[in-house]
Parts: structure tokens; C-alpha cells; sequence
């Protein structure tokens, strides 16, 4: 098995501002040869419908189907190598799970990631394959949390934040910067950029390259409808919880608060936080499934869903949506592009 | 409606090759504004699979999701602006119906298709949305061909072929020019590409592109079980014709035998044609759904196919695959996810 070597040794950072355009540029630097650089692609359908030029990210692309193993590799090659045998764990639903097992499998170092029970098993098997020990708990019962603490305190492994982390945000950050770079590069202005929320780690690094490079450029977060406390905590200014009673379809975003880490970002740069319903998010996958000829699960579409269903105040000019992931089972997917079969039936 | 200009006036050719690298690139200056330049994507789980680095060019990404669009476009471009009110008229299943559809509606040029009654409903359904008059026939009682004959010489319109004309034919050839340029600019030396055959407009012209810059890489046909005939053809030496009796999943690829200038191409540049059956066809849009987050349709995937069924004889190096579209009805890609779930089950 290959290992690699860490482009620092700097560990852990309090110096200044932790999120920064330099440090995310380092992250991709880090990341040249583990993530693959996702096109942009385009729809003439999607244009249409939305009525202004779409870009789409599709991080479903991505090295093992999400954005998160940036976020992940960024994060573990900064473990100062004289520490890397004590391990890692991490607590996350599958996408952060599988990007944190194969930036461990890469670096050597071993990985505990605690799951529920209830996650997609295409998630559990795939991170298991990618050599991780998973551990399960139960979503109802558990904090899951409380569980990765617990087994950080008793092995010593390292707890990897899925995105309450600098150097996980600087990693996830490196969407927006090549999002923007291909924009400039080919002189197209972007009017808005939206991006999925889940903790916020990928819309506060996404933006914080972005806006360096195109200040005018609008920032929104779009959240399945229960789960959506980073719009309200936006609305209020301060961080406020979902109710997290309701389910969705959106098992990646099924996060209770931002984080203290990105909250104040995207306080800071976005514009707000949208919101879309189960059906809306279906709508989606379907969309991209029979237009775009892309596999996108439930919470990888939240930001096309929008788009889809007139969410976003004024579309014109140039958008950019991100695609964050493409991990759904395929029974689940084959019911959703049965559903619309249904319903018009 | 937008129309474009022809990059030259010459709608006939009859000097010396009509195949050449020179006329495949200017096809590619033609179409720089029109199609999409489609990404090389990789796979972990492919490259173990296989046990050699796969590189995928998923042209199901490409404007009306098949790589049709190319020899359509490069060849409605080129009939001169005095007959363009005549019309076109083409016979196709589906993925050169939306090629030559989508090409003349953004030159102006009035179109009619042929199509099988029993053609998947997304393709029809795209078709006209495209803004093109539908002929519907018989597959079983009539012939397309000479169905659309009867059109052109009724109202003079031009017949552009799905594949049997030096123009379309450099058209897709682009699709290989784009892999081995990436495959040249990345130091990344080919051992093999593969493609699916239909009539073998795509793997022809190609392969002209491909053997230029890189006469060491092998170049493969594959084609679905009893429409074998090019694999035939070629071990023959001269064109039988597939015995048509047998249905296939693979309605993109039903044609009856390699065309009078393709099968010289392939004759001089194929290592051969490998042949795969519905059920490996079948395996290998799942794994394209799961493993590759993409959406082939049957025909686009045989190629997959081969390299999963091991195909391929020793499968080494660097090896290129083309998904050459992703035009699958999702009441039909929800039957062949759910058929996985059922042989496990």
C-alpha cells in the first residue's frame, strides 16, 4: 500500500486567521495528485429551465464519490508523521467516512470511523473496503459524537472534525478555488455560486476562495427543509439548532448547528441559506440522473434542487451549483427514478 | 434561434482520403463551440479491478448525451448556405436522431428523423423537443432506410448518415483525437482503447486520430452478442452482415454491418472486435452507476463491459474507454439497478 508524504509538519495551527485564499491554495497543493480537479460541466436543459448559464461541479466525480476526501487528506497529511501510529477516528454519516479512510489508507495511518447503523449501506461497505474499522452506534440512542471522543480518549487516535476544522475547511475550500480559476480562466463572470450545507465546511472555504477572487460574486447555502439551521442561524446572526425531529431524504446533511469555526464565515459571505423539500431534492436526482447523466445522491443535489424549484432570488447571469456527492444505493436511486414513473402514470 | 456559420463550403468531397488526422482537426476547430470537450475521469475501484490504469471518457456527458452531435454537426456544417432550405433527413435510433436534430437547429437547417416506433421514449421525446419532425416505422416490417430514401428524393432533402460518410466520420474521430491529446499532454502512454461499434463511424475515424500521434496503442471494437458482425468482418477480411435475429439491450448499437468506408478503417487499424452479452452489459451500467457516477445507457457501456467481463486480452498499461452516451430511460435504468438487488436477494 503507498503512503505519502506530508507536505508539512505543522499539526496544529493557532497562528492569525485559520481559514485563508493562501492556505487554501496550499491545500491544493497538497491535493494535486490525490483529488482529481472535477470539470465544469453544462446543460442546454438546465440553462433553459433556470433561464441563465448553469455551471455545474460534479464532486460526485470525485475520488470516493464525494467532496470530503479534501477536506480529509488536507487534514491528515498535516499529522507531524511522528504521530500518525496512533490513528484517527471520525464520526460521519459515509461521505466524510470514506474520505477520511482513504486519506488514511494513503498516508498509513490506521482509521476508526463511527457510523450509524442506519446509514447507507453502500457507505458502510465502501468504507470498510477502503480499509477502515467501522464502528456502528445508534442514530436514536448514541451520540455519535460522545462515541468518536470515547474511542479518541482510549485509543489516543486523532479526532477528525468533518468540518469544524481549519485545515478540513481549507481542504474542502479547494472546490470554490477551482471553480473560480476556471471562471477567470475562461472570462465568465459568476453572478452566484451555491453550494449544499451540511456543517458548512465546504461553503466557508468554497467562499472564502471565491470571494478573494470575485468579490461580487453571491454565496448561498441550501439545506433540506428540518435541517436547515445554518439559514436561520444566518437570518438571526447567531448560531441556532435545527429541531432535527423531522427525517430526509439527505442523509449527508442531517447536521444539527454550524460550526464555530464556519459559522462566522459564512455569516460573513454568504448571502443567506436556501431551503428545499424531500420532493424538490428528488426532483433533483432525477434531473440529473435523465439531463445531466450524473449520479447524485439525495444530499449531493440540494444546490441543483434550488435552481430547480425557483429557490434562488433573480437567477441570471452565470451560476455555479456544486454536486457534492454521488454515494446513494442503487435501490434507492432506482425508487426515486420510479417515483416520477408514478406519478404521471 | 441562434444558427451558425459553416467553417467552409465544400459539401462534397472526393479528393484522395476523405479520412485523414488534417480533416478530423479542422472537424475539431468546427466544433470547438458546440460540443463539449469531455474529461478523462478514473476509477480506484475500476483500476483494481482491471489491474491496469483505466481512463474513461463518459461522452454521455456531451451535449444531447452521445457523442452524435460531433459527426452531425461537423457534417450539416459543412453543406453549403444555398441548400440548407432543403432540409435533412436522417434514420437513427435515437443518438444520431438528437445529434443531427440538436446540429441543425443551431445552423437553421430544417430536419425530419426516421425512427423506430419502438425506440426508448426519452430518445423520441428529445428528438422533437430538439425542434425536429419525427417519422415513426416498423422495425419489423419496414425499412428505415429506404423510408427515409423516399423522404429525400420526395422533398430534396440531404440524407446525412449515421455513420457511412467521410464528414460524420471525422466528426466523431474528434472523440480520439481528445483522448490522445490528453493522453500525449499527460506523458501517459496508451496501451489500449476501446469503443463501442455500432457501425463504426466512432472507432473509425478514431482511430485515424489516435494512430497518428500514437501508432503503438491497440484500438478495439466491441459489440453486443449477435450483432457481431464487424467482429466478424474483421476476421473475415471482408463485411458479412450480423444475422439481426437476436434482440439486445444495446439499442444504440443495432447495426446490420460495418459501413463501405468504415470497415476499410478498422480493417487497417483494429486489433479486432471483442463481443459481450446483455448480462455483462447489463453489470457494467451498474458499476457505471455506482462505482463511476455515471449514467450509460446500454450501447454506451459495452466497452465497460468488456474490460469487466475481461474481454480484453492482457489488459496492461494505460487503457482508454469510451461511455459513448447515457441515453437510457429511467423507468429502464431503475429495472437493471433493481435486478442486481434481486439476483443478491
Amino acid at each position: 500500500m503507498e503512503t505519502e508524504e506530508a507536505a508539512g509538519d505543522n499539526g496544529n495551527r493557532t497562528d492569525g486567521d485559520p481559514v485563508t485564499p493562501g492556505r487554501i491554495r496550499e491545500a491544493a497543493s497538497r491535493l494535486r495528485k490525490v483529488a482529481w480537479r472535477t470539470p465544469l460541466i453544462e446543460s442546454d436543459t438546465l440553462n433553459s429551465r433556470v433561464g441563465a448559464r448553469v455551471l455545474v461541479k460534479p464532486e460526485c466525480l470525485q475520488r470516493t464519490g464525494s467532496f470530503k476526501i479534501r477536506g480529509a487528506f488536507n487534514r491528515l497529511s498535516l499529522i507531524p508523521r511522528s504521530e500518525r501510529k496512533r490513528g484517527v477516528v471520525a464520526f460521519s454519516s459515509g461521505n466524510h467516512a470514506q474520505g477520511v479512510a482513504e486519506a488514511a489508507r494513503r498516508l498509513g495511518i490506521p482509521a476508526t470511523i463511527v457510523m450509524p447503523a442506519d446509514a447507507p449501506s453502500l457507505k458502510l461497505e465502501r468504507t470498510r473496503r477502503l480499509g477502515a474499522r467501522v464502528v456502528l452506534y445508534d442514530r436514536n440512542a448514541e451520540s455519535r459524537e460522545l462515541r468518536a471522543r470515547e474511542i479518541a480518549e482510549e485509543s489516543g487516535a486523532i479526532l477528525v472534525p468533518s468540518f469544524d476544522d481549519a485545515d478540513v475547511i481549507c481542504g474542502q475550500g479547494t472546490v470554490g478555488l477551482e471553480i473560480v480559476e476556471e471562471a477567470v480562466r475562461g472570462e465568465i463572470p459568476l453572478s452566484a455560486v451555491l453550494f449544499p450545507i451540511g456543517g458548512g465546511g465546504l461553503a466557508a472555504g468554497s467562499a472564502v476562495a471565491i470571494k478573494e477572487r470575485s468579490p461580487a460574486t453571491m454565496i448561498w447555502g441550501v439545506e433540506p427543509e428540518g435541517w436547515d439551521d445554518t439559514a436561520r442561524s444566518l437570518r438571526l446572526g447567531k448560531i441556532v439548532a435545527a429541531s432535527g425531529k423531522a427525517g430526509s431524504l439527505c442523509d449527508a446533511l442531517m447536521a444539527f448547528r454550524p460550526g464555530r469555526l464556519t459559522f462566522p464565515i459564512l455569516h460573513r459571505y454568504l448571502e443567506g441559506g436556501l431551503v428545499v423539500n424531500d420532493a424538490q431534492v428528488a426532483e433533483a436526482v432525477r434531473f440529473a440522473f435523465s439531463e445531466l447523466k450524473l449520479v447524485v445522491e439525495p444530499g449531493g443535489a440540494v444546490a441543483l434542487a434550488a435552481l430547480l424549484a425557483g429557490r434562488l432570488p433573480m437567477p441570471c447571469g452565470n451560476i455555479a451549483i456544486v454536486l457534492s456527492g454521488g454515494n446513494i444505493d442503487p435501490a434507492t436511486a432506482a425508487s426515486i427514478l420510479n417515483e416520477d414513473q408514478e406519478s404521471v402514470g
